[in-house]
């Protein structure tokens, strides 16, 4: 149902959302705008009348969600995932407004999936999911009363990836840039370096302070390439060789 | 409660409302993006519950709104009226995206009032309604399911509304935000690791290969914080150390 194709390849995932209403609500607004992937993060109640209620017409798009227990399962597979977020915050990359994520999105189109996430109703995204993604996406909104529906939040990111789309297209990747690492390798890479880091007595798990959030956060605004991550471990289980031991 | 003083001159005309629900919804969308000035014509319920609980945090808009039984009523004393529609017209001037016809509207506050007119969720404006605009505007939107929930269209033009008012700019930094590391960290950070490289055997220096610039290429783009070199310099410390020895 994509009229236009790079759109096809963008993910919205609602994470933990509240009422089931908001899942057809975006439903609704994801079709509007040209995209109909929708991943749903342990919502807490789905298959639900509401969400076939508030969907009207989009209903193809719940019939074709995919449910999964954790965003980490959401974004495999993607090459660039950016997190909604109505606040500021600490540990994060810079935030880019809604305009430029979408364009960034969208130009990453042509190297692969791309992810737009969602927070709960309430609490919004925590502190690990918004660590997950690369870049946190803002809407500007009064800053008196900055809380958007969930739907609408979704109508406004999928109308700027339209808008996107429509304008830049997806610029074919540039000869010899490399390829981004998907989601679950730089994951991977995380837990290797978090692996040597505690055997190698720099790291006490007991006390294990922001040492893993940070160097997710070096990876993701790196945009950190699959080469390098091959480097990166193939060094790591070098350094975990006892000294003089390698042949 | 307008935080942009040209918005407080855009009145939103929402006309024969047949869901009270989506009237809420759209105050709440209006108040998310600093408008406050809500009009309603004939609608088919109002005052109503529904209303109230979609608006959440935006009752304000609907104590305040007036209620008038005709479309040239609402838009007395306006200098620029558009008309959101969501399709062609035989007999209309020509329609604006909604991204040019919010700059036109709030480039007319600066002479008076001006009005965004939202027809009924079914059956839109009338030709009578929209030939009492000055412009049609549209919502770029999928072909094949162009039909928006009037709150979410609400949502789109309000936001669009704000773009245009406001120069937002970039998203202020992040307090606390990192400091980048100057050009020499980065290079020690580099020896850094090619030394641990060479000692751990991953490294043969007499056939270096791409190593040492794929890591200096990684950290460019990453733009290395201070605090990112320490850390990192710390862990190859300790992985240079014979395991079992560190104290």
């Amino acid at each position: 149902m994509e009229d236009i194709a790079s759109l096809g390849r963008v993910r919205v995932v609602l994470s933990r959302t509240s009422h089931p209403g908001n899942i057809g609500g975006a439903a609704r607004a994801m079709k509007t705008m040209g995209l109909g992937r929708l991943v749903l993060v342990s919502p807490r109640r789905f298959p639900h009348d509401d969400a076939i209620a508030r969907a009207t017409g989009a209903e193809d798009l719940l019939v074709n969600a995919s449910v999964v227990e954790s965003l980490a399962q959401a974004l495999e597979g993607c090459v660039l995932v950016a997190a909604v977020t109505a606040r500021r915050r600490e540990l994060s990359t810079p935030a880019r407004w809604a305009s430029e994520g979408a364009r960034e999105l969208i130009a990453a189109t042509g190297q692969g999936e791309v992810a737009l996430v969602f927070g709960n109703e309430t609490s919004g995204l925590s502190n690990d999911e918004v660590s997950l993604a690369h870049m946190p996406v803002m809407i500007p909104a009064n800053p008196d009363f900055s809380s958007l529906n969930l739907a609408s939040a979704v109508q406004i990111l999928c109308y700027e990836l339209r808008l996107a789309a429509a304008d830049i297209g997806a610029p074919p990747p540039v000869a010899g840039e490399g390829v981004p690492a998907p989601h679950e390798e730089v994951e991977r890479l995380v837990a290797h370096f978090e692996r040597a880091a505690v055997a190698s007595g720099f790291l006490d798990p007991a006390v294990p302070k922001r040492l893993i959030p940070r160097l997710r956060r070096l990876f993701a605004r790196a945009h950190i390439e699959r080469e390098e991550v091959a480097i990166l471990r193939g060094m790591l289980s070098a350094f975990e060789q006892p000294p003089g031991k390698v042949d």
